[in-house]
């Protein structure tokens, strides 16, 4: 039966890959499994939680063929844990694993294959190939807003959308929505489905290549397949229609102000100390010739502040949770930010000329103490 | 009323210490609070949660002497999200309270000093006084073994004992003793107290001064005051009879193993893997010429290891929780290590040859296999 060996090395960074699509809790034993499959002429893990699959190419030499599916998480603590050198695994014909480096040898219980359930075989046309590091900041960029409550399906995840060779990644919670757009270096066909923001998250950490490195996808009517050079990362799509976006954007404006990013985001992140859970004040903007002044006031206390601005319109006072305006000015790389106003009961809009960004927040309505 | 000019760094180092007697939950307000006193000539920062007491002075300028007490949460996040520039505080007659740095204002509500419950004063005679960093490591290296139950309030502290000269902290749990000695240099009174574990722990964290810096420590019959440049702590003692240790400790063997500390510890580190809660299986090590073999074995699976090791005496096969062995390897500096033992049912010692520390462990039953 198998016998491989691998660096210690090798096997910790591809566990650490396949435990991504391992669940916490399950009542399908074999689910917690990650399966050790050396069949063929590469050591492969593949673990699949049956919304995720990974499967991940081990780098290190077969001694003898085989497959064993393993507890993943003993298993990658027992890695974690070996000195810094070859580890041989090796399995008897009743899957029993031996995992040997230096004098310290472990015995742990294996399974044969019979239970698991492999990564579905997707058909492989139209690719769209984009650099790891655009995916891993257009999913950073929105995935805040995505809802974290169950009840509406569709908020549990992201819009992606390939229309005119633009790629557009959209979340949005009932309170906000986020938008990225990146255009296209060649044609590509239209694509509109819906990932889960589990699957984005997981992306985010296995995709941890550079510009130089890139991914590819494709697409399929129920999952999604991203494929780098090692690694195959399957995901189940979220059915249904996603929210006409476009019929709630618009480009009017009453007030137009530039802000500095860092001195806004430091003023929000101080007065969330009055904006607490339960109490959920808002924080009080008002423009006043070319300063903006901020207000917060709770049972806890309040505060006031006031910075310089670029006005171009009239002026408003209008007030949100301070916490959605920090997400948004988290993420954006400018220094400087514009923000468009229409009154205290419209959304605000932050987006740069391009609308390479575009961030939609909703008011809170207050008691306009103008 | 108080008004007050410091730094943003001189105020959150101030808090940061004062923070560490502050509960996290109490029935009584004022607790939760930090007194501002700005009556003398120095800036204080005192906290009391009736168990521990802190006064440490903060660097700044009075402008106008006087006293407020202040949410110590809140104030202390208020400081820490201010940009780092003069900070002022003023108070009003109704105690409400003004920091502003910058353009930022904040009002929080404050109270009088009234119900404020200060540090009690004690009588300063006989002082001992040691490094820091001494202080700090012995504490360190004799705290993980104080029981968290608090079935056994004497088992919660430590004995912190001079003694012809020498001092001594002890913990023990019921499992295990450990014991730090260091020789002083000039004579002393001797004095035998019991001081709580949170005190112990808070110390470590507030005396963070190296080997130069000093700390005076004055005994009471119900206190113990721990004093440097600008911070006093003043922490009840645990009432009581400590154990007798000294009848607990014997320097008779049949087995003396000298071990490398790195090796034996990262071993035991992989054990524990074997060792989770709930199932408490022993490691179990037997000597075997000038090796020593270790074995563990639990339902998850079971791990072998062996390391050349020193030994004088006869061969001995036992049992122990990693874990107890793991906290007392990982405390001690030296690379080497000597173990005495005496058979599978009596504790083992790991000692050094002037006793600056003693670690003893009781052993866990085993079905002898040998």
């Amino acid at each position: 039966m198998l016998k491989i060996i691998c660096s210690k090395a090798s096997l910790q960074k591809s566990i650490n890959i396949s435990l991504r699509a391992v669940p916490s809790k399950t009542t399908m034993n074999i689910l917690e499994c990650v399966l050790v499959d050396a069949s063929s002429n590469k050591i492969r893990f593949i673990t699949n939680d049956m919304e995720l699959g990974i499967e991940t190419i081990v780098e290190g030499n077969i001694v003898e063929k085989g497959i064993v599916a393993l507890d993943a998480k003993l298993f990658s603590e027992i890695i974690r844990k070996l000195p810094d050198d070859d580890v041989s695994i090796s399995v008897d014909d009743r899957y029993t694993t031996q995992i040997t480096c230096g004098k310290a040898n472990f015995t742990i219980p294996g399974r044969s294959r019979e239970d698991f359930v492999y990564l579905p075989i997707l058909e492989k046309d139209d690719v769209l190939t984009i650099s790891q590091f655009t995916l891993r900041e257009m999913i950073r960029q929105t995935i805040f807003s995505i809802a974290v409550n169950e009840s509406n399906r569709l908020m549990t995840g992201e819009l992606f959308e390939i229309k005119d060779n633009i790629l557009r990644l959209v979340s949005l919670d009932g309170h906000r929505i986020s938008i990225r757009r990146m255009p296209l270096k060649r044609d590509y066909k239209d694509h509109k489905v819906i990932l889960p923001g589990k699957t984005l998250n997981e992306i985010m950490k296995i995709l941890v290549g550079d510009v130089d490195e890139s991914v590819n996808i494709y697409f399929t009517e129920n999952h999604i397949l991203f494929e780098t050079e090692d690694t195959m990362i399957v995901s189940r799509l979220i059915d249904g229609d996603y929210f006409r976006i476009d019929q709630m954007i618009s480009n009017d404006y009453e007030t137009h102000i530039r802000v500095n990013r860092r001195v806004f985001l430091e003023c929000m992140d101080r007065s969330t100390l009055f904006a607490r859970e339960g109490e959920k004040r808002p924080i009080i903007l008002s423009t006043l010739e070319n300063q903006l002044l901020l207000h917060i006031d709770s049972s806890l206390g309040s505060m006031n502040e006031e910075f310089d601005i670029e006005k171009e319109g009239k002026d408003i006072t209008i007030g949100f949770n301070p916490r959605f305006l920090m997400d948004a000015l988290k993420v954006i790389d400018e220094d400087e930010v514009d923000i468009y106003l229409v009154n205290s009961k419209s959304p605000c809009f932050i987006r740069d000329f391009e609308e390479k960004y575009v961030y939609l927040i909703l008011p809170i309505n207050i008691n306009n103490p103008s």
